[in-house]
């Protein structure tokens, strides 16, 4: 048969078993679901895109694409940032965007079970009206799915005093390559019976299985948070005072860090007026004695040479020091061209894995600026170009993944949290030895012999 | 060749290439080796021990079970409840408990690598004089190993602020069944680079590998702990203050439970004065407003009909109370023979659950009493009966298996925290759904081909 023969037979198969409208054919409505937000990926053009509603449409949408062997990529919001829900060539793009329905919040237990295309933003509003807090809180909380964390277990500014979204995970419904359905994981705190499967498939970025139901371990809704910001002269200062806090007892619900060119980025854009040349601070409590934990991290700010420090003394205040972070993506692309980067590195090395990268700026002749989560050493290093200037963007690919390999060199990740996709896919083989990656493909392909699931992607 | 024969055969491959002393054939000795230190599981006899004292002995051990196709149980201080480092016949069991080494404590990064075989009291105590905290307390603290906390991926006290031990193992080396050496995870304290290999390992009960290293995270040394202690007229009412603290804010670093008949056997055995008949609530707080969270849960406990509250002004007055439940083990043993379990439950459910419990206990004649982690809903109801008397314990062991089976009715899991290994091997297939178990078992075949890694445990 014809391949475009093979394609309608596909496409018919899908429709049967689907609701109407469920599947898209039509090349100018699948483009929409083609891609990501990840930065030099290959996209690739899909046979359709299915629109699913329930399990059972996974389920269905699996079995087919079993039956005629054609690649598979699950996709949520498509905000990611490593082309891990880019579609390639020939497949079907399985959307689970519409499954977004909170299906039960517990305040007793602190649970919440949902489908996985409920954004984070709504699921923790909801959470929060029942007097509950959800943590993580990535960047991208107001516009990625809970599905998408899942899928690259995502952290955010919160992971610090809370963890990552892996570490809210009690219990996964998932959809294998061939349509059968698993449960997988516990409702309970805490539950050691058998295989951790769910950690397994939580950041396996959608080449295991389809992830169609979610439950949640919730936290109380904690105490008014307070905000301090300090500014230093320099970046080692500045990292010195991070580390005494995180040693101090305080449990910073927030630990910002951002360089002098960073700082002055966010003052061009916004007029903050942070000491100029200065590299910035932030930190947040949210507990018991948060105005008292401020005041201590104020303390050991001043100990370690800040230049500046302000305690907020309350929630406007709060904000208003946070604004600060939350400009700098903006400052940014009001630069020119920006790629950021997202390695993790040992506390330890900080200063050293910010040297290196003011190195690599300089070698090849690009801006590099620095940001990030410094509680936990997960840096979000932004390479800025020339727009339009493809040798200079050329040369920000080569420091993008110079510092990469600057962060394994110093005892770090490529990906502290925004997954590894098609962006680092070759990066990867470069950080796991051999023999761990080996393993890793066997059990891909003990879960989707096929090689159907999001093939490419992550294990390529 | 005869049996006899080949086992010679392997003890001399075995000695080749250890250590002398290494491996250990006596049967006076090796009996002290055959099994940990649960009830009702069979204990067969080992063909030898290993005492490894480093992954290299480890490799060879398992290079040569694998060419004699011999079963291989590791084990650390074998101190566990379930019966996952009983001997089974013919095995070797490789014991790393001499590997018990510190390789690092490094207190900038807040991570520790260690060999399995340490303590985890020595653990606790080495990182605690440099200013650091490992959280996770297993009841076996003093006894058990960090290997074997690893394995069973063991709780304690602590959870319910901090969780179990997963929560704190970054990366592993692990030896596979064929004897190869891989690593896991990484160092730093976030990273989403390819499968989460650790966490599959984690509470694996040593059916997938032997673990020879561990990368910790940890945490700041808190502030001094201090405790409160509430009576009940009963267990509802003790159990909603449970809930109004969990909801409240304060993040209780122990949050327990005695029934009243846990309170009277503690006040029998240690003259420790609580009210008779009451239900008892312990809580701690590890906050920089210790002092004052302890006011705000006492507050709690009033509001929610408490009979006594009493707030530890000091560290003596917060170990005084402790020493309540401390001393529940003991004081359970002079009442009899004694099994305890260890199921979690959703919290809103531990009220039915603990009813339940006592109507088992009436139908079999036995008596249930229960304690536990109740912030977590982790219980450990404790069934007692007459010791030496052979019908009483045959009803207690079915009080035992009809408490997991409600635990499971009620939404829970028949293990929070001492693992499956021989003793819940049977109920595990109860609790999980077959194609979860048909791909956990596929898991097991790929990294353990021959089937030789501790067989019969957790996966039967």
């Amino acid at each position: 048969m014809s391949e475009m023969g093979t394609a309608f037979d596909l496409v018919r198969e899908l429709a049967d078993g689907l609701p109407e409208s469920a599947v898209v054919t039509e090349p100018a409505k699948t483009e929409q679901y083609s891609r990501d937000q990840a930065r030099f990926c290959p996209v690739g053009e899909p046979v359709a895109v299915v629109r699913a509603g329930s399990t059972a449409d996974v389920a269905h949408t699996l079995t087919v694409a079993s039956r005629y062997r054609v690649p598979v990529v699950p996709q949520g919001a498509h905000t990611g940032l490593s082309g891990a829900a880019n579609a390639v060539d020939g497949c079907i793009v399985l959307s689970v965007r519409s499954m977004d329905r909170i299906l039960e919040i517990n305040e007793e237990d602190q649970v919440a079970v949902v489908e996985p295309g409920i954004l984070n933003v709504e699921l923790s509003r909801a959470v929060a009206e029942r007097g509950l807090f959800y943590p993580p809180d990535p960047g991208s909380w107001e516009i990625s799915s809970i599905g998408g964390n899942v899928a690259t277990n995502a952290g955010g500014m919160c992971c610090v005093k809370y963890g990552v979204t892996g570490d809210f995970v009690r219990g996964l419904e998932v959809v294998l390559a061939d349509g059968t359905v698993i449960d997988t994981g516990r409702r309970t705190a805490k539950g050691v019976a058998g295989l951790d499967l769910t950690s397994l498939i939580v950041g396996s970025e959608g080449t295991l299985g389809v992830v169609t139901k979610v439950t949640l371990g919730l936290k109380p809704a904690p105490a008014p948070s307070r905000t301090m910001a300090a500014t230093f002269p320099d970046a080692r200062a500045g990292l010195a005072a991070v580390t005494a806090i995180m040693a101090s007892g305080v449990s910073p619900s927030l630990m910002e860090f951002l360089d002098a060119a960073a700082v002055g980025a966010v003052n061009a854009y916004s007029k903050m007026g942070f000491e100029d040349g200065c590299a910035l601070i932030l930190a947040q409590s949210d507990g018991t004695d948060a105005v008292g934990d401020v005041v201590r991290m104020g303390r050991i700010a001043r100990d370690f040479g800040a230049v500046d420090v302000a305690e907020a003394a309350d929630d406007e205040e709060s904000a208003l020091l946070l604004e600060a972070r939350r400009k700098l993506l903006p400052a940014l692309e009001a630069l020119g061209g920006i790629f950021t980067d997202d390695v993790a590195v040992p506390r330890s090395r900080m200063v050293e894995f910010l040297d290196g990268m003011v190195a690599i700026g300089e070698q090849h002749d690009v801006q590099v600026i620095c940001a990030g989560h410094a509680g936990d050493g997960n840096v979000h290093p932004t390479v800025v170009f020339e727009r339009g200037d493809d040798a200079a963007e050329a040369r920000a690919r080569l420091a993008f993944s110079d510092i990469m390999r600057l962060g394994l060199r110093l005892g770090g990740t490529i990906t502290g949290e925004h997954g590894v996709g098609l962006l680092k896919a070759a990066e990867l083989r470069e950080e796991l030895p051999e023999r761990s990656l080996e393993l890793q493909r066997r059990i891909k392909q003990l879960f989707d012999p096929l090689g159907i699931m999001n093939p490419g992607k992550m294990l390529s």
